[in-house]
């Protein structure tokens, strides 16, 4: 069984937002029981993240050492055509990844009580970000 | 066909577990010939890794390496709740990834001859880690 | 439905190659409609990566990024067997990662209009490289 969706998330700029919900919602409408459900966002400066969700302090801390890992505005960077936020912005999304696979078990994504998935923004400014949920299984 | 397994690894604390065998036993069982295997760690303070398998100096380098990137007790996290090691280790472990996708032909994991599965445990003390491995093929 | 092809890249040495057209071609002699596309490269010293494809600058400033993140002939690295660029290149395919997934749409792997697929060598050495590509979906 394949089952295949596409959707939009608009972001309020850099920063991660939890979609584990949304997520959720897909595997549920799939009907699979088990099975593997693949998270992809079309874009070369977001990423996908699995993170801590209880603490909002961890995605404080985790913004603040990718700001000193990749700096804005990094002399080193000739790709500035945007801004001081666009080669960090391609930097970050490469370093966290644009695919994400999770488990599905008994119907649902089988993440760690303490997983979220999270759509992670690495530009300054809101963008509309498209995502695909691909969830294959019996 | 889909295969699913859930199985847990004692870790004895910060470094590299080799699960390759563990990964290939579940690969055996499901009797898929050609497909994805998928493996799932469901936790935020460990990951899942490829590496060199031959020379452990490889993985010894490689934790200096994580230790100098994103050491314990950076006076930059505020996430410090569980000791000096908790947030280091949610960082590592994002940078490194939970999830894993391996192909599978012939019957068994197609890895590299050099490459083996690791179970990279971030935090210092043991843990009791959760792991799913799902296989899909035909 | 699950296809599997295996194949070979020359590399000139370290650098990013784009391997899209290699990998939609694998897409489209596999009849899918709908699913998921894995690739994985049987390494530990190179790497796979969905990055920005219209400025070859971006490519340029990444490569810079990583030489300063993980610089060759680190003194900290202790497994130099073959050369300055041998743990370099273990520890940038690890950053980077050796598996990606795509979605499959309409018979085509559905990137964004910014991604291209590229294959990371990591070793400053030409190198033939393998790769499996497995598509699963109906």
């Amino acid at each position: 069984m394949v089952y295949q969706k596409n959707f939009f998330f608009e972001t309020r700029g850099r920063g991660t937002y939890e979609i584990t919900r949304e997520i959720n919602q897909v595997i549920l409408e799939a009907g699979v029981e088990r099975g593997i459900c693949q998270v992809f966002i079309h874009h070369s400066s977001a990423s996908l993240t699995l993170c801590e969700n209880a603490d909002a302090s961890v995605r404080g801390d985790l913004e603040r050492f990718m700001a000193r890992l990749v700096p804005d505005g990094d002399p080193m960077f000739s790709h500035t055509l945007e801004g001081p936020d666009d080669m960090a912005a391609h930097v970050r999304a490469i370093l966290t990844k644009m695919d994400l696979s999770i488990p599905v078990t008994n119907g649902r994504g089988a993440l760690g009580t303490w997983q979220g998935i999270y759509l992670w923004e690495h530009r300054t400014r809101p963008h509309r970000r498209q995502l695909s949920v691909t969830v294959i299984g019996d």
